[in-house]
């Protein structure tokens, strides 16, 4: 069984706006503002931000977060059924992790041409993983934006 | 300043031996059979082994748990003094999260011609790591092919 698109056409902005939410979090904390929610459905998995800084981690990326979560909760290692929503385009590292989850549908915000797993290889999903760029990518990408805006400063 | 390679040359083997006896600890316990140490020379920062079924966590691979260890031991996101000893080629994931620490160098053993990085770019490597193939790659592989083995019986 595969994730299959929403019968609400909706239902992606709304995820997407969890996963904003998360993102904000990070942002908040200085952190990178990313944020990320995995879910079946309308059942939440996971949601998680961005937590390189605070845990001086370079693995602990929003997605890598919310795959040990969501593979928590289910007791299992793939994530079929699930959709994960990103607001930023994976990098390889979580593009890589993703595969391994066999994941139904992954969702993302706006693309990071420099850093997202396209600038590497478009080869690097699963096959069988749906992908949908640009919901709420307007957001996301503001929330990006602002970020290295204050940076620079 | 970056990872230069050893003096001794017999180090990367040396170093290579500790990966394979994490290796080997994965094996007994029914897990794919890699194991991964980080050193600064002779200092070693990590020593792990694949946990994913352990963990029910498609994302710990030997080397992530070695980066989250090594990272967490020097208090830095970065380890471009660091060689990573791995017994397989890393795969995308591994390759993306190792891109991130910026490295010095990268010691494996046996290639992966499947699953490894090479397979999907050869651009997924920080540019400034070495990257080193085939140290104790016969021992590296016979432990791979054992386990494979097994579990078809």
């Amino acid at each position: 069984m595969i994730a299959l698109p929403p019968i609400d056409p909706r239902l992606d902005e709304r995820m997407m706006q969890l996963a904003l939410q998360q993102a904000l979090v990070a942002y908040e904390a200085d952190e990178v503002p990313i944020g990320a929610v995995i879910a079946v459905g309308t059942r939440i998995l996971a949601k998680s931000h961005n937590q390189v800084e605070l845990l001086n981690d370079p693995t602990a990326h929003a997605e890598m977060l919310a795959i040990t979560q969501a593979t928590a909760a289910i007791g299992g290692k793939y994530l079929p059924q699930c959709t994960l929503y990103v607001t930023v385009e994976p990098c390889p590292m979580c593009m890589g992790a993703l595969r391994w989850t066999q994941i139904g549908r992954i969702v993302y915000g706006t693309a990071d041409p420099k850093g997202g797993y396209m600038h590497y290889s478009d080869a690097l999903p699963h096959p069988k993983s749906i992908i949908v760029g640009g919901v709420c990518e307007e957001e996301c990408r503001e929330l990006m934006v602002s970020y290295f805006r204050r940076k620079r400063r």
